[in-house]
């Protein structure tokens, strides 16, 4: 019998854990999601072993798994060997590889969920073969995966991509403090935030929950103001995005994350936005697609990650 | 008789060429600065091929010269091979490699300013030994030259480092579309122009000239409104060096260029500023430091390019 072979692909979230058994040709054999854990660094831990365990059970009698890849939404610091994670209760600075290792019968491959997608969206989305690339995710949070000569860049202290922390605006607020400008005034939350505080002043509209979806579907609907915080939005998207390419010049800027599932109605604003802010000739070479994968990305890149430390 | 093995430098600016023969150990034979012809592009490429001729010449008899390096304030596309620089007349897309070829008897290695000065700066200068270093050049104009993982990151065409089109600042104005935002609001000439704009409304101080310097010194002096241009200045510098290390996540930012001359008085604000705005584990981690090779960077980095190209 010809064997295949594979990986454990994991994408841990501050909500979600999903696993996979992915082949090396892309192909998923396995795939499960659950709840993340919100008790104890410990009880992820499990989480992720049992996970894993069970997708190394299920695979074909003719799949070889070589590996376990996983991404996790924090700091994986690659010197020291621990990983911070602010979403994911009691993950502050723990030695998360060596705790997998002891459990875990096959080698580990560890890094930031940044580094996942844009690896995922460069080995099977609509980055397919490209080598210089930005995945500029914006969910609750912002981050960016940045691909340079193929390679993912870490950066000195493995920071690299921390963009939600891109200063934007002169004048400073706590709010910045907490999260950085661009998160403040671009994420998901953020734009659900101006919705609670912009749109709910209207009587009737009291007491809803006024999530980056809601606004940008009322926005759509007609709705003036939930039009201009869109717009608002778009304007922080676009001179971010034109930072990251007047800085890297990449060829292709991949925007995902829960804000983008907004579709070519956000992503064709953004394009015309960052035209303005970004180094003319730059601006005319590179390409701003939505990404392909959506939220596979993470996982397939964890995969992917997998197969480059052990393959 | 013991050989020694040097290249010829060349530091071609929108004003002055310096140019020099540099041995493998930094050491520098011999060296000459001339004004930059505002002639024809071809006045220009005579002034190099005269300059690298005359540095060869110059050699001393136990040195061997290898090759000649490089820098012009521009955009060096290395796929098409050709030189574009707004400040050097005439060099619009031209085959600038290719004309001092069939002119010159060594192989050239050619690149912009900002490689230059990381380069030279990691090789003898206050970066020595570092591998992920971020050059800021604040001058005329604004750019960067970027080092990852010890090779100067030049992007998908040539164009990485156009930090001079950072966006700053919501409200876009005509400035910003001319020369980027961050160049428009913090480069050297920004100041002078900023200086011109508030200081000389003193009728006293009609016609004066109003140059960076003269800015920094005045501020320095206690003049209130001096100290204002330069605090705002501050602030930009601040948060486009908190973009470049929340970003890239360097080990050490190179503060460079001329507006820099003002030394630890400008440093230490911008020092201050930036921790407010960056990533905040990576604002502990990165070393904001003043270059210490000043004018010379670019010259000693146009050695570096051509050893690391041909020796």
């Amino acid at each position: 019998m010809r064997q295949r072979c594979g990986v454990v692909a994991l994408d841990v979230g501050g909500t979600k854990i999903a696993c996979g058994l992915v082949l090396t040709d892309g192909s998923v054999e396995y795939a499960r999601t659950i709840p993340t854990s919100q008790d104890s660094p410990e009880s992820v831990g499990e989480q992720i072993v049992a996970l894993a365990t069970e997708a190394i059970e299920h695979a074909p009698r003719d799949v070889v798994t070589a590996a376990v890849g996983l991404v996790v939404p924090g700091w994986v610091n690659h010197t020291n060997r621990t990983v911070w994670a602010p979403n994911v209760a009691g993950w502050d600075h723990i030695p998360l590889e060596q705790l997998l290792k002891e459990r875990l019968p096959l080698p580990i491959a560890l890094d930031s969920d940044r580094s996942g997608y844009v690896k995922g969206e460069a080995w099977l989305g609509v980055a397919r073969g490209l080598n210089d690339i930005v995945f500029l995710a914006v969910g609750t949070g912002i981050g960016a995966g940045i691909m340079v000569d193929g390679r993912v860049l870490h950066g000195h202290d493995d920071l690299a991509g921390a963009v939600g922390w891109m200063a934007l605006r002169p004048g400073f607020s706590e709010l910045y403090a907490r999260m950085g400008c661009f998160e403040a005034e671009a994420s998901g939350a953020a734009v659900g935030r101006k919705g609670a505080e912009r749109l709910a002043t209207d009587p009737a509209r009291a007491g809803e929950q006024w999530t980056a979806q809601r606004v940008v579907k009322a926005a759509v609907g007609g709705d003036s103001r939930a039009a201009e915080i869109i717009d608002e939005v778009v304007v922080y998207l676009g001179m971010g995005i034109a930072n990251l390419v007047s800085t890297l010049d990449p060829e292709m800027v991949v925007l995902g994350g829960g804000l983008f599932r907004a579709g070519e109605y956000l992503a064709e604003k953004v394009r015309r936005e960052f035209v303005r802010w970004c180094q003319p000739f730059a601006a005319q070479r590179v390409r701003i697609e939505l990404s392909a994968l959506g939220e596979r990305a993470g996982l397939m890149g964890a995969a992917r990650i997998a197969m480059d430390s052990f393959l």
